[in-house]
C-alpha cells in the first residue's frame, strides 16, 4: 500500500526533520528524532530527542500540545517505540493523547520496534501512514540504521590532501594543509560521530587530541576516542591517553605493558589473525557498544586498509588548492590494481567550497 | 576620470559580450569582440567578429543599423582599432556613421591601437567612456591580452586524475579515467585554443590525435598541434604527423632525421640549454606566431616542468571519483619541497560537476 501525502504533510514532516537535526551532536547512541503535532496547518506541539535517557521527541510535542493533541496528526521522523526502554513507549503516549493520525518518515528497524510501534497505533484505531520523506529521515540517522541493520557503524573516512593527492611532505610535515573553515567543519563531523578512530601510527606521528572543539555553548556528547594499537606502541604522555574524553585502546592479545600509561583509558585485547587487528571485528565491537557513526582520522595505512576491505561508507575529502609534488606522501596505501577495470569507483554526493578549500563527500558507487 | 554607467549601458554591454563569445572558437589570432548599437533601450544593430580577415564586430553592427546609427550609442567589448590591418579602422567607421557615444569595455593594449582608437573618436567629438565590464571583456580574451602584454600565450594545463591524484596505473594504462561529459568538455577547451601543446613522451605513450571534435555544424579554427620533441623521437605513423591539422614540431638543433616521416608537419630547431628545450623560448615563439591560448595535454614531466617554471596560468583539472592507489602514476613531477611554506598555492576559480566527474579551474594564487 502506497500512502499519498499532502503538501501540508510535507511541510510538517520537513519541520520535524529540522527539529530532529537539533539532536545531531547529542542523542548518541539513540537516533535523532523530531515530532510535530498539528491540526491542518496549525502546529500545536513540537519536540525533538536531545539526549539518551531523556524523553523522546513525541513526549515533548505531546506535552506542549496538551488537550489539543486530541484528533490531531502527529508527524514523527522515526517510527514511535513500542517497548519500555529508559522511557515508556511513545506509541502508548500517542494513543493516550487520542491523536487521530500518525505520519512516520522512516520505519524503525530496531528489533524491539520493527513495525510494532506502527502496529500498536493501528490496533488502537489510529490511522498510520509511513514513508513520507523516508530517505531524508534515514540519512539523518545513517549510523543508527547501519548499526541496527548491518551490525556495524557507518564509517566515514576523513582525508585532507593537496590537489595532487598528497597528505604531507616526504618529511612527514603536514600541518595546515587545509584552511580554517575546513578545520572547523571537521569538528562538526567529529561531534556528530559516536567514535573517532585512529591508528597508533598517527598517534606517534601527530599526537592528536581527537576531541571535539565547537563554538562556546554548543553541546555535544563527547565521542569515544578509539586507537588501534596492536603492539601497544602509544607512548606515555600521548594526548589520547590524557583522560579528557572516553578512550578505548584496542590491542593485540600478545601485547603487554608493565607501566601505568594506560590508566585513564579502557583497553581491550583482540585476536590478531594475519598479524593485524581484524577491522571487521573492531567495527562489530564498536557497533555492539552503540556506536552509530565512526569518524576515521588516520594515516594512509589504516585508511587504505579500511577502504580496500570495503569498510568505508563515506569519504570526507578536503582538497586544498596546493600542489605538493610526486615526492610527497600519498593519500591511501592500496593494493596495486591489475587493470583499470579494477579501479575503486565512488560517487560524489556533495561538493562545496570551504574557504579556499574544496570539500567532497563520496560514497562507494 | 571614472565614468559612470547606467543600467541600460550594462544591459547592452552584457549583450555585446554574449555576441563576442560567439567567436570563441573562430577568431584566432584575433580577439573575440562584440558590438551593440542602441538608442536608449532600443537596439538598432548588433555584430561580432567571426574570423580573422573578415569584418570586425563594429562593421556588422553599423551595417545593420544603417542610418539609425546616427546619434546612437555604440557598445564595443574592445577598443575600436585605429589602424589599417586586414580591414579599415573601425574608429573611422564609427565616426563616419556619426554615432553620438561609444562605450568600451576593455582598452586595447595592442601597440598599434593602445588608446589611439579612443583618441581618434574623441578627436571627432564623440563621447567615449571605457571600463564598463572590463574584467569580463578581458577574461574573454585572456590569451590575446597575455600575448600583447606579456609576449607569451596564456597557458592552460589540462589534467585528468583520480581522487588520489593519479593519472594512470603503474602499467601506464590510463584510458577513460574521466567520463563522457568531461571528455566532451575538453574538446571545447581545445577548440578555443590557438595551440595544443604536448611532449614526445605523450605521443609515444598514447599516440593522441590532438585535434578538435565538436558536434556537427559547430565551426572552429583548427588549433596548431605543437609537439616538443628535442630528440625527434616521434615515430613514423604517429597521429600528430598525419597532416589532419597544422602541426609544429620543436626539436633540439642537434637532432636530425633522415627519413620523410615529418613531411606533413613544420619543424623548427631550437637551442637546448641544459639539455632541454627552453620552455620560455617555446612560449615566446608561439606568442610570436599569434597564439593566444595554449592548451597543454602532456605527461607529468612536461606538465611539472611548465608548472614549476611558473608558466602555467590555469590548471584545468578533471577529477574522476576513483581511487587508483599509491602505486599508480603521479599527477605532476615537481621538485621536492623543503617545507610546507614552499608549497605551490593556487586558487579555485570555478568548480562544477560534469557527469560523475568534477571539473576544477585553478590559477596560481
Amino acid at each position: 500500500m502506497t500512502a499519498t501525502f499532502s503538501a501540508t504533510d510535507h511541510l510538517h514532516m520537513a519541520h520535524a526533520l529540522r527539529l530532529a537535526e537539533r539532536g545531531l551532536y547529542t542523542t548518541q547512541p539513540n537516533p535523532r528524532v523530531g515530532c510535530v503535532i498539528a491540526h491542518g496547518d496549525a502546529v500545536v506541539g513540537t519536540g525533538f530527542h536531545r539526549r539518551a535517557g531523556e524523553p523522546h521527541a513525541e513526549v515533548f510535542a505531546l506535552r506542549e500540545a496538551g488537550e489539543r493533541a486530541r484528533g490531531a496528526t502527529a508527524y514523527v521522523t522515526l517510527e514511535p517505540c513500542a517497548h519500555h526502554g529508559r522511557t515508556p513507549p511513545c506509541a502508548d503516549a500517542l494513543i493516550a493523547a487520542s491523536v487521530g493520525r500518525v505520519v512516520v518518515a522512516a520505519e524503525d528497524t530496531f528489533p524491539q520496534v520493527d513495525g510494532r510501534g506502527i502496529g500498536k497505533l493501528r490496533d488502537a484505531g489510529i490511522t498510520v501512514a509511513s514513508g513520507l520523506m523516508r530517505e531524508a529521515a534515514r540519512a539523518l540517522n545513517v549510523g543508527f540504521f547501519s548499526r541496527i541493520e548491518r551490525g556495524r557503524p557507518f564509517v566515514r573516512l576523513k582525508l585532507a590532501m593537496s590537489l595532487d593527492g598528497r597528505t604531507a611532505l616526504a618529511s612527514g610535515e603536514s600541518k595546515w594543509i587545509t584552511g580554517e573553515a575546513a578545520r572547523a567543519d571537521v569538528q562538526r563531523w567529529r561531534a556528530r560521530s559516536s567514535a573517532i578512530l585512529t591508528g597508533s601510527g598517527t598517534v606517534l606521528a601527530d599526537n592528536p587530541h581527537l576531541t571535539v572543539r565547537l563554538p562556546d555553548g554548543e553541546e555535544f556528547a563527547p565521542p569515544l576516542r578509539v586507537v588501534l594499537d596492536r603492539q601497544l606502541r602509544t607512548p606515555a604522555g600521548s594526548r589520547v591517553l590524557d583522560g579528557s574524553a572516553p578512550t578505548l585502546l584496542l590491542h593485540g592479545a600478545a601485547a603487554t605493558c608493565s607501566d601505568d600509561r594506560f590508566e585513564r583509558v579502557e583497553r581491550v585485547a583482540l585476536p590478531t589473525p594475519g598479524d593485524a587487528l581484524d577491522l571487521r571485528t573492531v567495527l562489530a565491537l564498536l557497533g555492539g557498544r552503540g556506536c552509530n557513526e565512526v569518524h576515521v582520522e588516520a594515516g594512509p595505512t589504516l585508511g587504505g586498509a579500511l577502504f580496500s576491505a570495503g569498510l568505508v561508507d563515506e569519504l570526507l575529502l578536503y582538497v586544498a588548492p596546493l600542489l605538493l609534488g610526486d615526492r610527497a606522501r600519498a593519500l591511501l596505501q592500496l593494493p596495486p590494481l591489475a587493470d583499470m577495470a579494477a579501479r575503486w569507483r565512488l560517487q560524489v554526493i556533495d561538493q562545496r567550497m570551504l574557504g579556499a578549500d574544496i570539500r567532497l563527500r563520496l560514497r562507494p558507487g
